[in-house]
């Protein structure tokens, strides 16, 4: 009877193999980082096929990216300058120059104005080429410059989960047994998040090879997540992680992936967030503080610089 | 065989605990505003940390934003006045002034035409310092203002539901027991929406301690919302409300949070919205009147002006 | 044994009360317009209240969003150039004019290459008022004009399922009884359309007051939408259309709601589309007709013109 | 007993008849194209009304769009060049043409500064006429670059999976059976994809009419894409290709149709991809060799070249 029973419920943290994840991978090294992106090198692709640029540029620092449209502004610059040079002064109004880099920088800023459309008019073209040159200007400069500005506005405005982790997963004391633990929060003040799911896998090695486990949640969705959530897998005897020990989780490598994703009010939109654990991020007999208080007049409030706060917890022992 | 029946009836509307839910919160406020917010603070998190500018700047009110966008406006040009102005008069052609005053404002409007790119050329830029300024000048403004038009339109074309509530919460015979309804309805005429799913929760606080429920609703989606949905929960031996007094719910601080979701057809997008009903807008026996109308040439009209109108009704005992 | 099994499918083709469907509904209107659009009016909310602009100048048609963009720009200039009138001649340079109304039109023009940003230069603003007026103006410019180009890709870039439905549906026979059944097809050519799901409704009225039943399909999700999908609802006994007649189908006012809704290719997104079909628009004893034809080579095509196209076929009598 | 567990297995890979799909298909082209497209033709709707002009311009090749945007940039221009030359000299300030041509030419490169918004000033209208059409040409100017810049932008972020598929298809030996076989990988580095599903279907056609069936897959849906995945249909009693020969897949003319969705980190959007398999492009008792390696560090890589590469393995014998 018992062991149909857990069997059946063994059935629901299903051991998963061979899928996206690397079930030959034996690197010691942890599979999700912590800011979410995966530790796995890519070769073999041809530079341009694998590259992305749009993600590339979507996803650098804010200083690195004012600092290439900055020098791709110059650079573009330059090129055009070089051009309206190479036609001659007479092709030209208004130019006021003593010599060739006078000219130069005159005919430079002639084209910024024109790549930018600001057009001051005070050096014109006057002859048929550098006319030419300035329209098809003017043109790749509102033609780029919407690229630049669409690539800006996309990065301020791109939909992104700002979940806060706790430092630590636990292995704490919950109902007459023992769960896995860890805490989330949502950062951003004013982007409410709705319809929450977490999904958590479990990876440990074992004689070379890696295996794969989807771990069963006491709560794996919420209609609102209006400050924290505590994520809590019961380690029955339907879990994989049944019977180990501390000592166990870290001969076997064992690695924690959730999955997090929600509907952020603010953007309108689905988003998602990823995070790991590995053994030496795992505190065990312990479980999270309250990070909520409430003031005289009943307002209520939650602390999340003590996200990772915990306290001392002695496990129920699992014979 | 009853009571078997009923658990798996109550299994349908699920205690939840300790999601994104606050099951310590004491506090004496409601959960969520009547305007969808959640009703708790934040702290701990260094402000930059847990800022978001694009929430702050999209769901201000119009009037702030525009404020603020003027602002902006007026001190980046004093900005780059002063620093047209540090350069000296020789780095200008065409400025007119008789006094220093007087440049300055040659140069704030010099910087406003070239900001905006308009760049009329009565005043431009003679020396290599204000044409190197002026260039960067006329960059930036194509870029902040693709900032600001970005979220100008963000703003206006932002997916928002707007679902009309009634304003109280019924406690309403149907069927042969009660129910616990509230009224919706789509503000917005021609956003027509489809696929519209409601989730509703109960939450009551016992000795210090808040619970939730999942409460099962009648129809929890339905394909075309035309006009109007009267949104239902029977109370039978199943709901965590069975047996509750009028008394009770102010007693045990009743928070009734709703959170409604559909496709909207001009946004092409979901949208959500929420509300919640605390135990003093709930009326107790009565039910909503109609709101249809038929004219005289079988024409069908809505009047969501009454959405809120209620008629007395006799409740059904439960014994 | 019979009718526990005709309840259970039953179930499947289930009876909706009182969602967000007029069950009070008397008229004699069609629910849906063939256009997709509710058939319902809507009153009680203040104009604002219930007006959305953004829905109005997205949907309207091209030549009126041309003319309102025309119009506004004729306004907004005119205001403007009034400004600049009231400010007196010696506020600008550049202006040639032998009369008052020469002088106006002449603040006109310039107003018009200050609100684009075209900014000639011939005539420029000399005095400080005429400078903080046109200051504002090119911003007001690039703010108004951002919101017109937003509207203006929205509508280009839309995304809106473009479904061709067959003029009529059918009660056709279909394995050894009959079936209700439409045709769809996707209008647009290269919008490949995926996972597409359909959701079919049915409603009729009785004794002044309208039901509605979820219809259940043969099939309701198809992963690939290649080119035509014929939708198909048997009329078993646990259908609510069973042993209805051509007759009884106009006294109860019978009205079939059809929601379909798929992943667009090209949009990258989710699209809806929306149907009816009432009485006097379903053929008795009919069939569609093969659209596919194969060529010598062995290219298969398909002709959406005779989508509508339908033979003669016999009814399976049902006693 | 036998029979009955294969029958509610078989319900899995179900037969689906008169989708989208074209039972009545008998040509001997493929289903979908390598670049994931439908093999049908379309004819019959009127040009326009199939037409999708967003399209065309959206996903058609970066050298024939900027070809488009430069025709369109010269008529354009070339048209208003000659209105303006229609009404006369006198109408400009600032034209220096010894030639009606080259007044022809001055009029040209001013409509390019206008439309451009760039203005310099140089020449500029001087009369009613030039002032009134520049006046129009400066607001379509500003209003057809958004749809050119928003294209422009739209082609650049447009959310598509690049999914690496392998050469060809496999039937490998697969725990104590065969399975059909084929490996996915995504191409785009940075470009991380969560939530992953395929949708696997299967075609043959007997006797002039084509069948479709969906193959239930070992996994159907994973949580993290880090690299790559074999996706798997076991070919057990419940499979439609059970029993099939290499022979009968020709004869057959069988076709395998992949759909696979994904959430793309960098879009926040969902993505899909789509590839079919012909018999032909299926090899039989091969499996795939790992892609997997590890360096002294611990470090995993990938090697996404060899996503074809194959290696012999005996079959089990099917009796």
């Amino acid at each position: 009877m018992k062991s149909s029973m857990s069997k059946k419920l063994f059935s629901r943290s299903q051991k998963v193999d061979d899928l996206g994840l690397i079930s030959k991978l034996t690197g010691t090294r942890r599979i999700i980082n912590r800011d979410g992106s995966f530790n796995i090198s890519r070769r073999g692709l041809p530079y341009w096929e694998s590259f992305s640029i749009y993600h590339w540029l979507i996803s650098m620092s804010w200083i690195k990216f004012c600092f290439i449209i900055l020098v791709s502004y110059l650079i573009i610059n330059i090129l055009f300058a070089l051009l309206y040079y190479a036609g001659g002064e007479e092709n030209f109004t208004g130019i006021v120059a003593n010599n060739e880099f006078e000219r130069f920088l005159n005919e430079f800023f002639f084209s910024t104005q024109t790549f930018t459309t600001v057009g001051y008019g005070r050096v014109s073209p006057a002859g048929i080429y550098s006319n030419v040159i300035s329209s098809i200007e003017s043109l790749a400069g509102l033609l780029s410059l919407a690229i630049a500005t669409g690539l800006l506005y996309g990065r301020f405005s791109r939909p992104m989960a700002k979940i806060l982790y706790s430092d630590k997963a636990l292995i704490a004391p919950h109902l007459d047994g023992n769960a896995f633990q860890f805490r989330i929060a949502n950062k951003r003040a004013g982007h409410q998040m709705v319809d929450v799911e977490v999904e958590l896998m479990m990876s440990k090695a074992e004689a070379g090879k890696r295996s794969f486990y989807n771990l069963k949640l006491e709560y794996s969705k919420i209609n609102f997540f209006t400050a924290t959530w505590t994520v809590n897998h019961l380690i029955n005897d339907a879990s994989p992680l049944y019977g180990l020990s501390m000592n166990d989780f870290k001969k076997l490598d064992i690695e924690f992936l959730a999955l997090i994703k929600g509907f952020d009010d603010t953007f309108a939109q689905v988003v998602h967030s990823r995070n790991s654990y590995i053994h030496d991020e795992i505190s065990w007999g312990a479980k999270f503080v309250s990070l909520y208080s409430v003031d005289d007049e009943g307002n209520t409030s939650v602390d999340l610089n003590r996200i990772s706060e915990v306290e001392k917890a002695e496990l129920h022992s699992v014979n």
